[in-house]
């Protein structure tokens, strides 16, 4: 197997920008696999007491302070969601919207546990369910499809999803409209639960159905036991070691993602720890 | 039982000045003792690159920014070093040079294992083996006494001894003799052993026996399982939960005397955890 990168570090918070710093210092290639940095709550702290080193400093100073480090040591950031990774035994296929790579390790740092899929969701999953507006927007071309954005920039795949030309109704919680392109329709948001046999017939919000042929979900991120069958979860949190070791080998966990409490320095402590484990790994097996 | 401080952080390097912070932010009084930072191994590191937010720092410039944050936030730093702590189940009384002070919790932050005993120390300390010149040096007044002195400021112990009108041997590796009052003899530093049937006879370098009247060791920290009694140590490693909790109820460890890597952002990750561990079961405690 060739190997695209030594470690992939799914997820570009205080945890993996860690993980990936301490990586590239012990002399390993590291790429990094992050949403847009600047929709996370982190980003939108205004002042943050507890970081050593950098007393009250805003959220958006300290992660651009963060990237400018991760750019000063050219590690490669990829700015896409990662939707799948695939254990092939001898390390990992990542796939994260048109990119795809190979890597020996993989770090998991994706954050605090997203909410709980709705009523239908992990039944219709891949049956009129995606995740992924830019991988499956074409399947839907000509057809009637809704988007539910979690996400600040979720209107802009929705937008992506009328310039392929589908028929898009967009649903949100924040309901930022006005980025939408003209053409796009909107329905409040409410509780939600997808209906259908084997495949999505209809999205019901407070009770009321309406016909779509897709519906695209879009988070800031995917479960990580979707993201990697297989991996040990309980209540929403990734078990792992105290060399932050899942159950999969080769696969790392830090942060948020690994429970409570969510905080920036036990994040990036937990990606340091992730980073030594992942590169005496590869250390071990690379001299076998 | 009356409280001095919720929490005194015994270390005031990154896992104790992370937690000190976290404690302060959560509500709760907190007091760091420590030696002189400047002394450190970290204050000496000419550049640190992991640190995320921080990057190519000094380690001067890092901890006197997080020690600067310290008095920002108005936490008293008592600049001595611990010899006990007492478990009175209810709480602690924490000894440190002429300093006294009773604590609801603790947090161990004592750094790197200090280096294995000498031959014959543990038999015979508290029998003309001492940690500490301030505590002890007056039973020793007239008496013949030798320093061993493994940090940069143990000159200044030796000068104290001699004040007091001790006749005083300075042994020490680095034989930073120039800080050394005159009247201060000085030995070659090497191979340490004790000797003496319950009470110190002689000091033995190299196989070659020197009586005297008292030994004081001065190192950068005192062992934790000799600073706490019944204190669970392996390897000379603090064993801990995942929550930073010891064997011992109401004390909490962090940072690189509860094992490797001996790493800057691992110890602050930890001192947070530990932190937000001593305050909930504070809140538990007082509200119960």
């Amino acid at each position: 197997m060739e190997y695209n990168t030594d470690v992939a570090v799914i997820g570009g918070g205080p945890a993996g920008i860690s993980a990936a710093i301490n990586v590239y210092l012990r002399g390993k290639t590291v790429t990094v696999f992050t949403n847009n940095y600047k929709n996370s709550a982190l980003y939108k702290a205004k002042k943050i007491q507890n970081y050593p080193g950098l007393p009250d400093i805003s959220g958006a100073k300290l992660l651009d302070g963060m990237y400018e480090q991760l750019n000063s040591l050219k590690i490669p950031v990829i700015k896409t969601q990662v939707l799948s990774i695939a254990d092939m035994g001898k390390g990992f296929y990542i796939s994260a919207g048109n990119d795809f790579l190979s890597s020996r390790t993989v770090i998991l740092a994706t954050g605090a546990v997203p909410a709980a899929f709705y009523p239908g969701e992990s039944e219709l999953l891949g049956h009129g369910i995606s995740y992924c507006a830019t991988c499956d927007g074409m399947l839907y071309r000509g057809k009637k499809v809704a988007l539910i954005g979690m996400t600040d920039d979720s209107a802009e795949e929705a937008n992506q999803l009328l310039d392929i030309g589908c028929d898009v109704t967009f649903i949100s919680p924040h309901l930022n409209t006005e980025k939408l392109k003209p053409g796009i329709k909107t329905l409040k948001s409410g509780k939600f639960e997808f209906k259908g046999e084997k495949k999505l017939k209809s999205l019901s919000i407070d009770g009321v159905d309406y016909e779509f042929d897709g519906v695209f979900i879009i988070r800031s991120s995917v479960a990580p036991d979707l993201l990697l069958p297989g991996l040990e979860i309980k209540d929403g949190i990734i078990l792992v070691d105290k060399n932050m070791q899942t159950n999969i080998a080769g696969v790392f966990a830090a942060g948020d993602c690994t429970g409570k409490p969510n905080q920036i320095m036990k994040a990036a402590g937990q990606g340091q720890i992730a980073a030594f484990s992942a590169t005496a790994l590869i250390d071990e097996k690379t001299k076998a």
